[in-house]
């Protein structure tokens, strides 16, 4: 069997037509004579997962994938076992080894083994019936939620109530994330204590930055005339012993796994938030798209999953052409957190240098994932998409159906220059003018919902988690652990409790703050 | 004289220390003897931008800048003339000169040639009395300011209102941007459209995204009981003909110099949501603290001139050391918007492809400039700078001042993490376990304001303009031109208009969407 090195390599010498190449009509014999062209092409590259109510479509097709570089990558996968890994994570097998943990965020959407199944569900049923009991008044006119938690425990709360709560909503949700107390600030100048909720969302219960803000907001309650400001906390937690020692009432505890991954956590209880702000039933909602998703990817062999395929361009253009990033572009407004969120997700999880078998990595990993929202983008960075030095490959996600009820042409005209941004990415144009000119033969990826609902939302999730999964795979990583923030967390400590030197920069830069 | 390529090759074949090496006391003999170690290496890359009151610190000696790269590059502005350029610039000539222009942002703040400054004095005047007026109820009872704008004219109001208008302030303002319509429907939202005032900001006043947000936004008003919505438009804009011609009645236009680019309009009447929010003393302020760092480049040679020197190490680590992107993390919440700001301004810029003499470049040009706000990155994206693949320098800012009056082991604890990661990236960390361990060598600068006011944020915006202007010379490319985004508005423009037949992949796109 050829050795995941050797298809490497073999994917690095293959011949690379451009996109216009590749776009052409069938060429005539020789080398490429049996590549589609044309709508042939974008048949082949392109396909739909459906959901309940309608669906979402994936084109590939822009991208310089052709049948040599996705044979290439489909034995990649044999080699890397890709669909034994697969079993294995829907399986709740260990699929984290250096913490010897299985990743079962799946299971909180129904897919997977029984007994683990059944009690991610049993967590959900609880969160469902505390926040339904919430919203009927079982702790009062509860009107705001101040949401305290960091990193996965803040940016799939802010996601999912800025994507799906806008209209509505039970309640407003204001998500606190950072130390410092502005963020805290900025949350209490816009909430009546009286009537407020403070979540307190650690899956450890010993997150620094959570415990310090939870402390503090529980301190503005009672400045503010609430008689017991510890009544009006709800934990979100993995570790529920803790928060009962930290003072919060069994009642108002919503645990979830300790297999459930910080970054993963938006289908747990860390999601209570977005159900406070949509209700239970847009909450399960996104979880059943999830699950679409979860079974397209378990169910779908080599390309023709489009997780996969994605997966293979993502790889593509990381390890053969040499791209440090990669940007995602959500034309509309409800998405403008979806750019962070993956950066979280891609680079916490496949940022690393050593293998799961703790070798050094033998290509580069985690892209740097950046982007944005259209047409705002637009008007700041594609300057440098067009006419930089540097590829980057593209993604590209909106909605047909639009989220606003002005005038259509806003949501048509948000249509087309998302469209006509990957038009022009590839086609380029030569003038007379060097600055006017466009090299093109620039890559992009579409995906395109119907409707951008709760379903929607997490089947592009879902999505994007099992394409860093498939993307760990293929580069033989370990996605689920996180040791890379531990040296800072050290530092930061060693400075608080003193006694210990640094480099001369640092202590300097101390001194100047008045810690040294 | 020796050519700038010769000098390209010579910084490339320069021996590379790690900074532990660099920071470890001076070698005795050979090669790097005379280099500083320690205090005195700190002593070297560090200094300061005094301010009215307070100043800024700029530490780049975790960079691996060192007395010979510096050297090099020093020669390098020799051979790029960029004492020349920069006399241009500030003298108000032609900078840019695919569009025959000079870039007069400088103006604004007070810098510059006599009758352009007065010229430029003379609309900030004007905007303060408009601005007063208001304030003091000339257009009615105004609590709300809706301002419209995209790019250029969004990024910076957003950013200087989210900066220094938590406090107070003299009306509350919605930046809208998106053409997606739910974006000015979250602005509707949140205003009373009787105490609304409506600022339509655009350079050319024909922005498709920026019209279209003010025609509904006018009509917003009209349905909702304003009997003369064009009443409450504000105009900003380089072209007072168009707003004129669009209704609006001259006294509320506030003009702005052509020779003004849109990301360095900011001290210009694109400004004018600033001071409605902070009041025109905290915006004179913010073009005091700009002048401060104009009169730094303009009157420091060499490396000493720490604008300068950030440009140094910035083209290092882009040409020299591959690296695509560059990061900057504000550890303060009042920022977090800034790295955003950073990316137009950088990116727009200097993400090109020919020199000013219309040449192909020699190199790569700008990095993809992103980033965050901390602590929350260090839970994000913070795995991947510490363990990933790819080499990232990073940008820490913060303030000794802390914005908010909770808990001080708020702020002290913001900072320790601040200063932490630095060390640590520059640290790394060997252990036995491989996943465990950090490799190091890694870049970081540190800009620490004593007090993160008006005057400091001036300070920073200008300090990074002239930065990537002086990138811009060492390159030899015209910053101040951005041809890039036409193409993909050609196209849309096409679409729109229909007939034109494009790649199988967007006319599928387009049928899907029911726009073909």
């Amino acid at each position: 069997m050829t050795t995941a090195a050797q298809l490497w390599t073999r994917l690095e010498t293959l011949p690379r037509p451009t996109l216009g190449e590749l776009f052409s009509a069938a060429r005539e014999g020789g080398e490429g004579a049996d590549e589609p062209g044309g709508a042939d092409r974008v048949a082949m590259l392109s396909g739909r997962i459906e959901l309940e109510e309608g669906g979402i479509l994936f084109d590939w097709s822009k991208t310089h994938l052709d049948r040599a570089v996705v044979a290439g990558f489909e034995e990649l996968a044999e080699a890397m076992d890709l669909a034994g890994m697969r079993t294995k994570l829907f399986g709740g097998e260990v699929v984290n080894p250096t913490e010897g943990r299985a990743a079962d965020h799946a299971t909180l959407r129904g897919t997977g083994e029984g007994a683990k199944v059944e009690e991610a569900m049993a967590l959900i049923d609880r969160m469902g019936m505390l926040v339904e009991a919430i919203h009927q008044g079982a702790l009062g006119e509860i009107e705001h939620l101040i949401h305290i938690g960091i990193g996965g425990s803040a940016l799939g709360p802010a996601l999912g109530v800025d994507a799906l709560g806008r209209d509505l909503s039970y309640c407003d949700v204001h998500v606190v994330s950072n130390i410092d107390g502005v963020a805290l600030e900025a949350a209490f100048a816009k909430c009546d204590p009286a009537k407020t909720l403070i979540a307190v969302a650690s899956k450890t219960f010993t997150t620094i930055e959570t415990m310090t803000n939870a402390a503090s907001a529980l301190k503005w309650l009672g400045d503010n005339g609430v008689s017991d400001p510890g009544g009006r906390v709800i934990a979100l937690t993995a570790n529920p012993e803790g928060a009962v020692e930290w003072g919060v009432d069994e009642t108002r505890i919503l645990p979830f796994q300790e297999s459930v991954g910080g970054r993963y956590s938006i289908w747990s209880s860390i999601g209570f938030p977005i159900a406070m702000a949509v209700g239970m039933d847009d909450f399960r909602a996104m979880l059943a798209g999830a699950k679409a998703v979860d079974e397209h990817f378990r169910d779908t062999d080599g390309a023709a999953n489009l997780v996969l395929r994605a997966a293979f361009a993502d790889l593509y253009y990381t390890r053969v052409r040499g791209c440090q990033t990669r940007a995602v572009f959500a034309y509309d407004e409800r998405l403008g957190l979806f750019p962070d969120y993956l950066q979280q997700l891609e680079m916490e999880s496949n940022g690393k240098r050593v293998t799961a078998e703790m070798q050094p990595v033998d290509g580069p990993t985690a892209p740097i994932t950046w982007g944005g929202v259209g047409t705002d983008a637009q008007h700041a960075v594609f300057q440098l998409l067009h006419q930089g030095t540097h590829l980057v490959p593209v993604d590209f996600i909106a909605s047909i159906a639009p989220g606003d009820e002005l005038d259509p042409a806003h949501h048509r005209i948000l249509l087309m220059n998302c469209f006509a941004q990957g038009a022009a990415l590839m086609a380029g144009k030569q003038g007379e003018d060097p600055a006017r000119n466009y090299p093109g033969d620039r890559p992009s990826a579409t995906i395109l919902c119907d409707d951008l609902d709760a379903a929607a939302l997490g089947a592009l999730i879902a999505f994007h988690e099992h394409r860093v999964f498939a993307s760990a795979v293929l580069m033989g990583i370990n996605p689920f652990d996180q040791f890379g923030v531990e040296l800072g967390k050290q530092m930061a400590k060693a400075i608080e409790q003193g006694g210990e030197e640094f480099d001369a920069s640092t202590e300097a830069l101390l001194d100047a703050a008045g810690l040294g």
